[in-house]
């Protein structure tokens, strides 16, 4: 299977990158970076050396037509706005980004930004196999969940499908600084996170919608979603709280 | 006023110790250490050097009568002897152990060793300052409260006291490493909690009485704790989660 | 003792207020920042809550006259521009900069930038008590030396000075990530940093020169100096070799 | 290839399990732990869950003539005499351990302990292979170097062989965490570590004799070797410096 990998140098795209090159069934012919296009990939992450001397190319190329799997490893928008240009009913695109995790518009617009592919938000999946492995095996357009939605959801699922959550549901969550992104930012800078830890974007992250979104198929359970900031790489923990019906 | 910290060389000990180093009513006329007695306390701990050139005595030794304030950083049980040789009613004991935290001997046991200076229960008082102020300051036994009950006890008591919390409130605490001591154990070493994150003795930390009781004594609110070790030397932040009677 | 704190938010700006605060004999009277001028200081380094509730005022405004002793924690050539403003034989300027810390202006240039205060480099005294106690004392302008040259010379000095070292030292010094300022660099991100360890700036960084200076005082001695980036916060240990003439 | 890995419960042993699982040509059939016996690996190092279900054995079963090769993750002295028993001149034997590093009995008996097996030595390899690939090809017994030897030698090597080095190297390593093993220390506990770095063991550490004995093999090159404990999982740099014969 031919892959390409669109914003390879990001956190996402170096360690999906990883992986694909370790799958025994999956040649990756094709790795993109507006960033350090031109370089070799393993200048950039000096792991890499001996696994791999692939040179990154501009993310703006045209791709069309040239592979089987596209992995879209974007900011979102940027990454509707790729979809939009590769998507051909034929080969399959994973997109990393929030931009086709909603199926409904409005939602998306509402904590993102405008979408400019909305025509393909009918052709895609939540990736979460847990929940849509039959869906995800017939698509060509996987909105791959979000971090913390993908540990919350695996959580509460079981639980809530069975009726046990009772009214509201608690999701703590605490994740590795990776999840900030490779960019520069003062709250990713090692001396603001060593050595301590934080909640951040309490009631307004953007991964609360997600879950509930999810969870609302169930029934009418309502979440409350408090991310935190561990001083480690990467990993997520998610510790989820419900009342039950039990007595 | 003149103080002495025994048990001086565990995380507790020293901590305390540094504090009252710089206290300017303070006088530290004796530390002890059995592990370390005859040794200055800044060839344990170099940080201290120019600071103390104190050297640690034996904690078994009489100390009756001879100072104003005693710190007990001792391990439970231990704690109780040591407070039961101690108390005169005159100078004052302060417990860092679970020993005097709590009112009911029963509840104590059965989550701790039998008491082996219970008679001096009815003497000690909880010492949170936030909640009980007035006693601590007529006492002179105080148990000083436990690391994830403070931060817990704090969280909760102003919106229970008010009547805000319905029936469960989830408390998901997470510390540093130094709140398991200084023992030797697998899951304090560097390379077993660097870049990790885990829950643990969930369903039966000790704390969670400690915290239920005095929870408890604003109504019947139940709460459910789980904490969690942070790959980062010190601190508790806790992070809890209610419903509410409000619509 | 009255003082001034100029470019407070950086982390040597920020550490030394701290110090400043606890000082007995000191009262801090104004401390800048140009990014979080209008802000209180402890509203953008929490901990100092309760200690402090100093604003921050904009570091170009006049500050000329009103204090005993101005620290200036700004980068480098700004130093030089705020000390020309300030020097007036009377207040005493400690400038944390490099650009008091070389008496030979074309050495300073060579290595950083042209020197905009340079009739003041005679009234300057590197700031190394352990070398120039009596010099620092009669001093109005203290260049304070940098992180790894102090820990180097301080090293190499006892034994250089009796003539122990032949021919070349090398110089194997290791920091926290703090040292690299609180600037938004790739390279201080916690996930470059954390569970890693590289030299940097091999043969290039400007504190090899301010080194050597020191060291050429005292003979023929040539250093080499290799900086490393430990995961940690804060702290530089250096380990220096030589070889002896002893036999 | 049928393999064994003794100790494979010490961070050596499963670091080496990890690898072998991975590695396409090689059939791990047995796995030893005495501390651990009769539990599954996956049960102690969870990761491992999905990749192996494989029990540990004890270390001390008769194992002889059961596989191609015999990997010794114990600590020395118990390796040397499990290499007794399973030497048969056909199976190939790799020791991790320090007892088969050393061609000279005295100088290994001199830093360790009295040799067990010293028959054996004269069919040993130092097994570098950037130094020793023939004969490591055709031998049945291998003595893995340490890790900072590892780390020193590959520095030094290319430049002493080329007569580059005159007089003194001296070699400044610094390792993560892992390298002191699965053991209860003091030393490696998460709260003396992070946050700090400290050189140990500075002139008294066996690997400088086991660099030192390879170093001389190309000219009378004296090391001084000083290791540094860094606050992190694992991986050694060391960095390695020496006077030149060049002008």
């Amino acid at each position: 299977m031919e892959c390409r990998d669109f914003g390879a140098t990001g956190y996402a795209g170096i360690a999906l990158f990883s992986l694909l090159l370790r799958h025994k069934d999956v040649n990756v012919t094709l790795i993109t970076s507006n960033t350090y296009k031109g370089q070799k990939i393993s200048d950039i992450f000096p792991l890499l050396k001996g696994s791999s001397d692939e040179r990154l190319v501009g993310t703006d190329e045209d791709h069309r037509g040239k592979c089987d799997v596209y992995f879209l490893c974007l900011p979102h928008g940027t990454s509707a706005e790729k979809a939009r240009v590769l998507f051909d009913g034929k080969a399959l695109i994973v997109d990393l980004s929030a931009d086709f995790r909603f199926e409904d518009r409005a939602l998306y617009e509402h904590h993102y930004v405008p979408h400019c592919a909305c025509e393909l938000l009918p052709h895609a999946v939540y990736g979460l196999p847990e929940l849509y492995r039959e869906k995800i095996r017939g698509s060509k357009l996987i909105g791959n969940p979000g971090c913390y939605p993908t540990s919350a959801i695996l959580a509460l699922y079981p639980i809530a499908r069975n009726g046990l959550v009772a009214g509201d549901a608690f999701i703590d969550s605490k994740s590795g600084v990776s999840g900030a992104g490779r960019e520069l930012k003062l709250g990713s800078l090692f001396c603001e996170v060593a050595e301590g830890f934080r909640p951040y974007n309490v009631g307004i992250h953007r991964h609360e919608p997600e879950i509930q979104k999810e969870i609302s198929k169930l029934g009418g359970v309502k979440i409350t979603f408090v991310p935190h900031l561990l001083p480690m790489n990467r990993g997520i923990l998610t510790t989820a709280y419900g009342g039950s019906h039990l007595p």
